[in-house]
């Protein structure tokens, strides 16, 4: 007999917590159970109103993470309400005391062991203690710049080196995403951020690295990052932001992780404004140095945003497979488009269902 | 404390049995526990002779696998014997009443219940019974145009069709292979072989389109595959076999898989020698439609030989992991190039062996 459908309550009311909530709805044998949003509402806002499902859907968007569990009892939370470990901590030791697995997309929950092994520990710790897994999921980090290149490795007798290059347009993004990139500054202004910490560039290189790095039984020595301005040569245009020549476009990120004194992994990362108007595709690059070589590129590049939003619901059959505890990408089955019952892709093997 | 070394078997002592064993040979934390053949050899014959090692290790290979088995007790066996599931069974039940877990690259292995339902149910039931693990690896099937395939939907909200390509050169194979994909004959003679059965083309496909269509959740009511002729515009030469124009070059299989009279998945598969005397260039082609589109590809194709023993030897630390039962790659984490010592890729969580 088929279970009942499987319960889901999304963190974070923002652009991706909506299109999390919105994918939800859409996909048979999965309950949107509940939404928690950080900022109190002056008024109870439908659910439905709050991420625009088009439809009221009865439920108040919560601001009570506890009583949120507590009414729901769901399976499995999706947390989408900040980028860093120490910002997420808090909401991940209540959804684990609720006994609820966790996929988060917060960029340092990629491998959280990069960012603190102490909180990493205690993320782990909750989990085997409450047996419900913990997963942090998103398309980079996550998936282009390390599982993909992981995954590329396994057909490898060798690996020498590893170099990949995700190429985008920050055109679709708001201006918080363009100021934490250095969009439209002199070079002088552009250094400056850099050294203020105000221009962050990518959040996640040491997190691809670490896990690339730990899937393959490399031991890496250290990583170095450069963040250099993207100088536009013509006009460039995104929403409220015009870039003339001579001002920045974006940001090149560029990470190098050495072993023995060599780059063993590169990274590199350059987000700017309108990139084609320069003649430069976006796309994702992987290139292994090895025997044999693989070279694998996808173009346009897998989109950031939509594509996190899916990768996020589109592990929740794994992650209720999975053994009780801390995981990452690299350690559960691959994730798959949901397109049939969520519920029958849970269960041991091909053919469990039938 | 570190554990002795992963003792590991290797069936079969053809080309990929040979490179098996040497790549096992080549890894820290591996051992070489045995080779097993299944022709019996008039003389003994040192395993380092017989798989190409470059030097005598002091074991004979064995024709008698009970006995290999209880004299080694290894960890896992890589099988390499040949293609389809009924010639597998029987190695493949003695490996299990042994307890000892399985990575088979036999091309049925990939996905055996597509083969048969009950010899798969057999396999599933005696790992558990013996708490083992079974996996069939390869790269086409088991990588290329199924686990890839299926990783990239997972970044998809919505897939509504798939088609892959993976264009090759039958140059370095042998005749037997040459043979089986109706190389240097008349059009005439190419039909014939494809309707009395010597013309096989690929041996996969089902098993790919089944991999992905169960890892998505959708039900195939139909697959339908098609054997052409490859006729050569220009001379065309590999080992043993003149190629002249008007003849056969190799053979282009193709499969589609219907859903509601819908074709949805689409694998091609044109095998061939020299392709590039004719401008095309080999390599892997992924196209998801859907939302979003998803193009990746890869030139030159990921090398199948190689790759086969790379994958199957850098699965080992993930069957390890696994528990018990007959999995697909789909089922299991991903692979990855075994870079350090190969008992440290075993464990928990990252961090474990720290």
């Amino acid at each position: 007999m088929m279970p009942d459908a499987l319960r889901v309550v999304v963190l974070g009311t923002g652009h991706m917590g909506c299109a999390i909530s919105k994918l939800i709805r859409q996909k048979t044998g999965l309950e949107l159970s509940g939404v928690y949003g950080r900022r109190p509402r002056p008024v109870p806002t439908d659910v439905g109103r709050a991420v625009g499902l088009g439809e009221e859907i009865g439920i108040h968007v919560s601001n009570d993470l506890d009583r949120l569990l507590t009414s729901t009892k769901p399976h499995v939370a999706i947390h989408a309400t900040c980028s860093h470990l120490r910002h997420a901590i808090g909401e991940v030791r209540t959804l684990l005391r609720h006994g609820v697995n966790v996929i988060s997309i917060a960029e340092e929950m990629a491998y959280p062991v990069r960012a603190s092994p102490q909180l990493a520990g205690e993320i782990h710790r909750l989990a085997l203690a409450h047996d419900v897994t913990v997963l942090g999921a998103g398309i980079n980090p996550g998936f282009v710049l390390d599982l993909l290149v992981i995954l590329l490795t396994g057909v490898c007798h060798h690996v020498e080196s590893i170099a990949a290059r995700r190429v985008n347009d920050l055109s679709p993004y708001g201006p918080t995403v363009l100021r934490s990139q250095g969009v439209g500054l002199t070079e002088k202004d552009f250094a400056d951020g850099v050294d203020d910490g105000s221009i962050v560039g990518h959040v996640g290189f040491p997190q691809s690295m670490a896990m690339i790095a730990d899937a393959l039984g490399w031991r890496i020595d250290r990583i170095e990052e450069s963040r250099a301005p993207i100088v536009a040569k013509t006009r460039r245009e995104a929403p409220g932001v015009t870039v003339e020549p001579g001002l920045t476009a974006g940001c090149l990120h560029t990470a190098r992780a050495y072993r023995d004194e060599k780059p063993v992994i590169t990274l590199v990362h350059p987000q700017q404004v309108q990139p084609e108007r320069e003649g430069v595709r976006t796309g994702d690059y992987i290139d292994i140095t090895g025997e044999p070589d693989v070279h694998f590129a996808g173009s346009p590049e897998i989109p950031g945003g939509t594509g996190t939003a899916a990768l996020a619901v589109n592990m929740i059959p794994r992650v209720l497979d999975a053994g009780p505890g801390l995981k990452t990408m690299a350690e559960l089955p691959v994730p798959a488009a949901i397109m049939g019952d969520a519920r029958r892709l849970v269960g041991d093997w091909p053919g469990a269902h039938e």
